[in-house]
């Protein structure tokens, strides 16, 4: 039950939206590093956990809201300060919970910097 | 490469401290909230990567650094804001990397509110 | 959707079954070894999947059945033939989705030899 | 240490191999079903265990051997009898474990089956 309301998804900037498929960008600057000039595991955490919140709706009812019940996430590179970028992609939409894959790549360099499976449960608005 | 450095496991306050287990408390005030009044994912989540850190340099040479390959992560219950109980136990150490299991408990209730596996790979200090 | 169904969980024999943990033990002869004698991999996934099963059943009314919705394995220690030693521990119990912690031990020494996260989603039996 | 032998990756059989993307075959018989016609979960377990061997001695040196460290798997949808493809894609390649993402899809329709997460560590050949 993870943070993904729609205020943190604020963190992302859509550029492309598709079915199934977001594309969105994120910047980090000086006050999300840790030592070595490198963004913080949270933030790339707040980022998956976003995305994972944002490919959901794409598929939900309008009003609906709902929370994260899991994430695995891999960290493959120290990804420096500035910006990234964020693909979602729907594997699964169900009532039980939608699975969406995310990778994050670095402004910097073409690898991914981290890649993370979210299981994100929907709750659809009540209907009168 | 989360951030798993010392610094940021000053969220932690370490109550008992065995060979394999490690428990620790830590806060979570209103600023760490999301609507409501539940700790947001990303606190969690720095909750059980400090952890991961932690039981790792138990068992590493001093001066060992490191940091975090893998976490997957399971959110159970919401957690409201206040004190969470931190459990880590290893369940692996090696150079390729440590595996920690943690759970964090609320002090409002007692199942747990969230579960972890966090691997962490240890960097020994330099030999002359 | 793996293959958790009573048939399968035939392969664990039931040693201590409280509320929210079940003991099993498994044995693995020669059949089931890879090269170098250690206990193939989708062996240890099956002790595990079968474990999901148990303890989610252990909660839900007779005649429930259900199916596996994700798996998360450590591959901890190389595993010789013969007996194993599994635990389950019920982390959450919910209608989208039990969420079991296991661990696998050798009859060889004292390490765990593996540990898994089993989401397990029951379905309850039709009520007339 | 899961079963990612040579041996066992004869189960796939490749139809695509460029740098860091696999695509192979699979086919799973009645012999492989649980009940309800489906392919039982550690048969899926096996395919994409293989297939993190297969695209990490991609990279590896000749003679190269390894074993799979951590598997993170979704169950998406019941697969049914026949021909699975299945996709491996590198995302990252080092010394203390390869990390490869792989997608199971059915011969029956377009959506996945299953992705699973496989860390496999190398075991390069000693050199004289």
């Amino acid at each position: 039950m993870a943070g993904s309301t729609a205020e943190e998804s604020g963190i992302l900037s859509i550029e492309q939206y598709d079915e199934d498929v977001i594309v969105a960008s994120a910047w980090f600057d000086d006050s999300h590093l840790r030592p070595g000039g490198i963004i913080a595991g949270p933030n790339l955490f707040l980022a998956v956990d976003s995305m994972g919140y944002l490919v959901t709706m794409s598929r939900a009812p309008k009003g609906s809201n709902g929370f994260t019940s899991a994430i695995s996430m891999q960290f493959l590179r120290p990804a420096p300060a500035g910006g990234l970028r964020v693909e979602g992609r729907l594997l699964k939409f169900g009532k039980r919970g939608s699975v969406v894959d995310t990778v994050l790549y670095s402004h910097a360099f073409a690898d991914p910097v981290a890649q993370a499976v979210v299981t994100y449960v929907p709750l659809f608005p009540a209907t009168d």
